[in-house]
């Protein structure tokens, strides 16, 4: 294994809880929500200066386990340990990174599927209605709590780019610089459209129960079907011919029959059995909202004077085959900063693999991550 | 109204029925099937030399009813109301165009919400699985009754597209000219995903039964779910944006609650009810398995092999924002057709509608079929 392939190790999730019932977070909504649990993991070292932080930020259905292994015995590493260890782009021997599972999530942090303290049962749809920003303020109080008042840089991709685009106009101050990858300004009518029917799908489940299924079967037929949606979309036609094409999966032939199945509706039906074992609907659902809600020139009456508002140097990635957050969303972000005269990067990487080429293309994005950093950090 | 509006006025849709049981249609699964009901409208008149025929093949969710409207008090028009008609592009004054319901259907012809004569309960699951070809077939039985051995054109969009290739691969000899809008020789994985995802939604629905709700309520919820998806990708980025946005229903600020609906999922969840009313949900998953099957070449050794074989003069259609059935794909039939040194004109569609376009864009499309026509009629 050479040094670039070196895993990050074993690292041990952590919580930060804070809050109690009526305090904790002012959400968009207008509640004092709390109390809340954040599920975090940290890898590296912050330096004395507390100048080396970088706060990952997750996907959709990401969570806060960005590298390295829990246990000896595990199979994987988390899920972006091609771009965050030592020596890769987000180099742990340099940086101390942070990444926390969000509010509204299932992977630790408080979300809908948490216990209500004052009821002693689930919240499930009592839980807030939350929003991207909301999710930055829960952040916040964590990295309050580990000493850090400065981000050297805060990055994610598609869901995670929203957040470190709040980040940077939320908090000027606090933000040095961005790298926002396969992301977009305000969510699209057609990305809001598939989430609705990704919503639709979980709560036709007569499992789901308005929400009420915590003490028996969770929905996960119609969670399933809602990830299936959603995977179609995070790869590309392209991808999908390479990878699959038009191949049966064990037959060579048509038999005609209700057996056939494509290879490809294999893969879909594996996916979507596979995700209902570690996901909750009810994040889901709220999840998926919070993107839907997502428009980052709202609070500042546009996206040119919230943009106006950062202080942060950015670098934005999109990817050719990408079609739910396409290249002219991010070139929206970017023209909006510079008509700022914001210090910003670009770059479109020619990439098959789609939405999801954010967490697959490591080689370039690496390169391009890393010299952005260096540039960040004054070298 | 003006000469080009005039709408085809009052037409009675007909059935054709043949074979028994055990006697009609040879299918691709080997089976003898019958009986057979073909539902099917006509409109202008067949001249003494029998030489004017269309056949006009519909898209998935279509019917026989391509023009005019069945009662005086009818609202709509057919669904091809803007391509066919006096002084349209398919010409009822000069053109004899039928249409039928496909095998499989469920507007009237023989599809699995019919009854077995063996059983006398509807087919459900034991219906064949069909194919495009099977469609085929059932509409040469038809013409073969109508005392028509020749067509001067077949023609039709996405999965009629899909039929008029077939035809003009099966039966060269019958086809004068093929015009094939928004289709494939090949159904793509990214679409057999698509296809996949519905069928699933249809099948986790309680209500669905393994096929067996005819006599109860059947799956609303999951057949909705389907069509909310299928829906997505019949239309695009660019026609989502400009239609909806981001505007709320009936809301002029975020409510942060359930109860915030943007319009697209607004008319996302209309469209799916409204499609319940009038669909079966067994022919989506036989009709989607069908397009899942169709590979044109496949019977013959290859798409070049396959495309040897046909006599028609073509025209092929793609629409710049189609992402169901890109363009790519259409290119590819007329390189297959070119490289055998066939008739081919092709011609892709500036137009943002996405792959409902070949319903939608009826001005430069009908521009295009009418002078095609003229040159196959020899004018």
């Amino acid at each position: 294994m050479g040094a670039d392939e070196r895993g990050y190790g074993i690292v041990k999730p952590q919580d930060y809880e804070f809050g109690e019932a009526g305090r904790g977070v002012r959400l968009d909504n207008g509640q004092e929500f709390g109390p809340i649990t954040v599920r975090y993991e940290t890898y590296g070292t912050l330096n004395d200066a507390r100048s080396n932080a970088i706060l990952v930020v997750h996907a959709f259905s990401g969570d806060a386990h960005v590298t390295g292994i829990h246990h000896p015995s595990d199979k994987h590493e988390g899920w972006w340990s091609g771009m965050v260890g030592p020596g890769k782009a987000f180099d742990t021997d340099k940086y101390f990174i942070i990444c926390s599972n969000v509010l509204g999530g299932c992977q630790g942090s408080t979300g809908p599927g948490s216990i209500d303290p004052e009821t002693r049962k689930p919240y499930g749809l009592t839980f807030p209605v939350i929003t991207i920003h909301d999710m930055v303020e829960v952040q916040r109080k964590l990295l309050e709590q580990l000493g850090i008042s400065s981000l050297l840089c805060v990055t994610g991709g598609s869901m995670g780019g929203m957040q470190a685009l709040d980040w940077a106009v939320s908090y000027p101050d606090f933000v040095r610089s961005a790298i926002v990858l396969a992301s977009t300004a305000r969510l699209s009518a057609q990305g809001i459209a598939f989430n609705a029917v990704g919503r639709n799908a979980i709560m036709s489940d007569p499992a789901w129960n308005e929400g009420n299924y915590y003490d028996g079967s969770p929905p996960g037929r119609g969670l399933a079907t809602a990830r299936m949606i959603g995977h179609i979309t995070y790869l590309s036609d392209e991808s999908m011919r390479v990878k699959f094409g038009r191949r049966l999966r064990k037959r060579e032939a048509y038999g005609y029959d209700f057996a056939d199945l494509f290879e490809i509706e294999s893969y879909l039906n594996y996916q979507g059995d596979k995700f209902v074992e570690r996901f909750d609907a009810n994040s889901y659902i709220y999840l998926s909202k919070a993107m839907d809600y997502f428009d980052l020139g709202d609070r500042y009456g546009g996206l040119k004077e919230a943009l106006a508002r950062t202080k942060a140097k950015f670098l934005l990635v999109s990817f050719t085959s990408d079609w739910l957050f396409p290249t002219y969303q991010s070139k929206e972000i970017v023209y909006g900063l510079m008509k700022s005269d914001k210090d910003v990067s670009f770059t479109e990487i020619s990439c098959p693999y789609g939405h999801d080429s954010f967490l697959l293309e490591t080689e370039r994005q690496g390169e391009i991550v890393s010299s952005f950093l260096d540039t960040v950090n004054g070298k």
